[in-house]
């Protein structure tokens, strides 16, 4: 899995509007209605995240999820981290 | 709930030496073998958050779990979160 260049990545994103490319990685922040919701869509994610065996690094406040993707390995951004993006977009627009 | 002076934290804190005193918060970093292990752990803190109605800034990197405690009505660190320390202590003793 090689890293994606800028242009790749920006072009990429045309197609997930929630996320932003910054600091080598993509980031993503959800607002649920409660803790709850937000912790059930966490469950969910981990799940994606365990059969991806790729993890993000995401913080949780109440009902607000924030998620940073990269591929460590890489050094950036990969085609893992969209796959992944994808998988929590699904998870999200229902929960959301 | 009112916010404790530094020196009731720090006297608390010498029960709790997983957790440090800074920046208006008490703060701890947990390891665990995996992100399954880790994940089942922070599964347990929320139910246990949602029972206290007291929720934390935590943050995940596949096996390490970051948990900052503050209580936002006070302006500070209160009894609840070192109420909720002590439930965080006993779950990742178990599973850490």
């Amino acid at each position: 899995m090689s890293k994606l260049s800028e242009q790749d990545i920006e072009k990429k994103l045309l197609r997930f509007p929630d996320w932003e490319y910054y600091e080598n990685a993509i980031h993503a922040e959800f607002e649920f209605d409660n803790f709850r919701d937000c912790f059930s869509a966490m469950s969910r994610i981990a799940f994606e995240c365990e059969s991806l065996n790729h993890h993000p690094e995401w913080t949780n406040v109440y009902n607000i999820l924030s998620i940073s993707l990269s591929t460590h390995d890489a050094g950036g951004v990969t085609n893992k981290d969209f796959q992944l993006a994808e998988a929590i977009e699904m998870i999200v627009e229902v929960q959301e």
